[in-house]
């Protein structure tokens, strides 16, 4: 098996889980937070800098390297790792939300997807097997299914229909893999808002004895208890000696309340899209430092953080190279926003070790400035 | 006085000079390049890069900054330096050239000029006294005195009012002069492209005794050839115990011909500019990373360079990363092409030790691809 999931405990007070995630490329601590590189980068970092954020893993995106540069491209690089220069682990998702979300005029069929390119309008297919084979050529530690993301509300035929569909996309996914010795293939578990779609989709999935399952479909637009119903409804069918991971969740409520509902993975795009427009997530909440209250702040963006730009420059500088729209102020934004997050994960591990992360998650809402029941972050 | 310069030797074969140029911020080995930080920020650059790339003193510009985030807020951050985590020197331009190539509606008289910010429109004006008391609160090691770069062409009737008027100015901002002991303001020699223009000139500020003196209105359109002879007509005229700063020239021709007609100190974008649309100097010339051509290619942009770019990432790597807009592909061409500039900077002042730059500047444009007389980079 190319990934190997170690239970190290969990937490007396929510069931929450520590963990560790052994791969080819070293070790993740879990729950972990996965930084998005979409398109082979995480947008301005350097490696560098993820690495001394502590960051353990990232994610990219199959359906854009498979429209640019190519997944062919990067196998001749050496594999995603080498092509980008980042020697941790990686997870390149499915392909299947991009399909659905960015491309136009798809069709689906049994067979897989017929789309054309949001890049430049190219008639374009993707299958289970033709994005197994794509991932495969990507080279991640772990690759993703590909599926059907339905969306939010959607038919419960449709979501039937769909969800049964891919089911049976995992399976020919599975025969597909050609790498199973050093790529684990995890599977995703879908059925929409409906509670006997998502528990069918799990035991058909946990049938085929994946080395992980993934929780898509959530967090596309629904309110968050439903997403927590949901969540609760599927994760305890799933194996305990096997990772899992909640696709598409970043913020710090759901990050929270997603570990203590015992999920071990999350990866989102929201820490780097909203620090590119000025906004911070902090110890005392969220935090525009476009707004003209901060531009004679000469204090650091978090009073408590360690970060490179919470050690080195003010709120009204990067308020300035914001405004600006110099780079340099959305580098500054985006390692402070990854940072607060990989030192939230840091936090959460350290709470379930000494079995407290109920109290935690509460001081930390109250000091983020959220009441137990909001949801955004 | 803030600065002082210390002549080392002068090239037997060429007469260029070799210097340092003491600052209340550190020692410039000269001849030296500026990297231009417009905004308060080398684009897409840390001060860490920047520093592990070799630069000693970058650029900022009086115009941009006093427009916005404004002088006053600058200085109330403790000024220039501190504002921007940069603790090497800091040269601060006049404003001139900026409010006579960007901002509307300009109205120049003796008093000074009035103009409309190119961002917003507001209605603002720049005198000799107000541009040194802005170039005061920003606190850089070097400030210009505010003068007007006259267009190219222009007719001899206007350019002559033109730089009798910026001589003037000259003598007012040394008045305005709020900080001599710790920022020394270079006077700027204009006169277009009239030998007689920029003698009168030349000898104008040196009668006032600045500490260091610029040659402005030059690399404005005009042909190479024109540029040098003007140079060469204006050079001779400057006290040899002060450094020769050459404003807008960043081409790696032109600092090698510079630095042999005397020059000490270039400034320019082009190396930033040209950085983020693909473009690198290298030691085999010019190339287009977008081309097609370099899509496969996993040699680094420079095999003979040792940045940090060309050291860790393919050519095909960085055309992806420009080809698909991502930011960090920006900051490795950046890096890659001030690394470029300024190891030739130290190479020119390798050759001038050694009384061969003429040698080196002719084994260079061969390598380069340029024959002796080619301008252009
Ligand atoms: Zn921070
Ligand atoms: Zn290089």
């Amino acid at each position: 098996m190319a990934v190997k999931y170690e239970l190290i405990k969990t937490c007396a007070q929510t069931g929450a889980r520590l963990g560790r995630l052994h791969t080819p490329h070293g070790i993740i601590d879990t729950p972990t937070f996965m930084p998005v590189g979409t398109q082979a980068s995480v947008k301005g970092m350097s490696p560098e800098e993820l690495k001394s954020l502590g960051a353990q893993i990232i994610l990219s995106n199959t359906y854009h390297l498979f429209l640019r540069p190519g997944h062919e491209l990067v196998k001749e690089a050496g594999g995603l790792h080498k092509f980008m220069n980042w020697e941790r682990p990686i997870l390149t998702d499915s392909g299947g939300f991009q399909v659905f979300s960015l491309s136009e005029m798809r069709k689906i069929t049994e067979q897989g997807v017929e789309f054309r390119s949001h890049i430049n309008g190219d008639k374009l297919s993707l299958t289970p097997e033709s994005a197994t084979q794509v991932q495969n050529a990507l080279g991640a530690d772990i690759m993703m299914a590909f599926d059907e993301c339905p969306p939010y509300p959607a038919e419960y035929e449709y979501v039937k229909q769909s969800t049964e569909r891919t089911s049976r996309w995992a399976e020919r996914c599975l025969k597909a893999h050609g790498r199973p010795h050093d790529q684990a293939l995890f599977a995703i578990v879908q059925g929409g808002m409906h509670k006997d779609l998502r528990k069918q989709s799990a035991l058909d999935l946990t049938s085929l004895d994946f080395p992980g399952y993934a929780m898509g479909g959530l967090s596309v637009g629904e309110p968050k208890p439903l997403m927590y119903e949901m969540l609760e409804e599927t994760i305890h069918l799933l194996p305990s000696d096997k990772p899992r991971y909640l696709m598409g969740v970043g913020s710090p409520d759901a990050l929270l309340d997603g570990s203590i509902r015992g999920v071990d993975m999350f990866d989102c795009v929201l820490p780097t899209r909203i620090a590119r427009n000025g906004t911070l997530m902090t110890s005392q909440g969220r935090m525009v430092v476009r707004n003209a209250k901060y531009a004679n702040d000469f204090g650091p963006l978090d009073p408590e953080c360690t970060c490179y730009a919470c050690q080195n420059y003010s709120r009204a500088y990067i308020r300035h190279l914001i405004k600006a729209d110099e780079m340099f102020g959305l580098r500054l934004t985006t390692i402070h926003n990854l940072h607060f997050l990989v030192k939230l994960m840091e936090q959460v591990r350290e709470a379930i070790r000494e079995d407290r992360l109920g109290s935690f998650r509460d001081e930390f809402f109250e000091k983020y400035g959220m009441a137990h029941n909001d949801s955004g972050f």
